[in-house]
């Protein structure tokens, strides 16, 4: 059911969601939801928003170790999303970005998921920067600046129907995260 | 009727707007809309996005000749973003953004405004990167970038309910079309 509800938000918004659609899709007994859910949608929101922010979290870890640094994980990343919107078209996207730009200052339980989903990207993605000997607050603008730029090409992405301004992101965070402030430090003698 | 759907679109989303609504709150005739609008909502919502577009098009192009460059530009208009939403809340934002993140790609008349709005603000702003000397495709790359920035800062400023990543995505436009690259050219014999 959270499954379901994520991919309708991704494809028709908060608002053009309805719960009978959900039960519908789910195939679920529309008693359970109100058992596990008795906020309604918007608990069910909150919950598929925290269920996708999750899955995100864990991609871009392996994408990160993979490749090796922030840079290219993020670039992996970009690579993913773009290879999807070419194979599949434009409806979906991104659950945090929908639910963010539509609904989350209305609804405080959406609020907080999208709070934390975008918290905790922006973290993970810091610590693997402090990690490749940024100092710590360059560390976090330059994480908070490519999540923003992944959420940002979702929009551009999903406006433009096209993945060109995706792959053009992709180089700017490449270019970005692999910052020449980097390379004078790892030579300096400290 | 189409400065209040716009309004509504940023606050509710589209399919969390109604035509009847819309007729209310712009106290019209709801002939006049279908008079105008044949289309409906859909003819109206890309109106609205085309509408909005145009004003931050207006926008822009005053913040860069103001400030005189196209950094400086980006970077006072997401100044007057957070300002904005630390003076009245999160609840809207940009119509071109919630348009694309929710409708745009299943919409052709809103798929079609908020391509051409997205467009024609990385047009303008690469067309002044030019001016200042970057080469054509780095301009271009550069503008998507910035365009990306402030429409992913949007999602990130609703989705936290805060401005901090707007204020730091401000100081990374700054550093980002203030490159490197600009000033071994402004120096060069040519």
């Amino acid at each position: 059911m959270i499954r379901t509800t994520g991919r309708l938000l991704r494809r028709q918004g908060y608002h053009g969601t309805g719960l009978n659609q959900i039960v519908a899709e789910a195939e679920a007994p529309k008693g359970s939801m109100y058992f596990y859910f008795p906020g309604g949608k918007a608990e069910l929101a909150a919950a598929a928003v925290e269920d996708y922010a999750g899955k995100v979290t864990d991609i871009l870890r392996q994408l990160v170790v993979e490749t090796g640094s922030a840079a290219q994980g993020v670039a992996a990343y970009l690579d993913r999303m773009a290879d999807g919107f070419d194979r599949v078209g434009f409806a979906e996207g991104c659950t945090v970005a929908t639910a963010a730009a539509e609904v989350a200052p209305q609804e405080p339980r959406i609020g907080d998921a999208t709070r934390h989903a975008l918290e905790a990207w922006t973290e993970q993605l810091a610590k693997q920067l402090v990690f490749e000997g940024h100092p710590a607050s360059e560390a976090h603008r330059l994480a908070t600046a490519a999540i923003t730029l992944i959420e940002g090409s979702i929009v551009m992405a999903k406006g433009m129907q096209s993945t060109a301004p995706v792959r053009e992101v992709r180089d700017t965070v490449v270019a970005l995260l692999t910052s020449p402030k980097r390379r004078p430090r790892a030579k300096s003698p400290s």
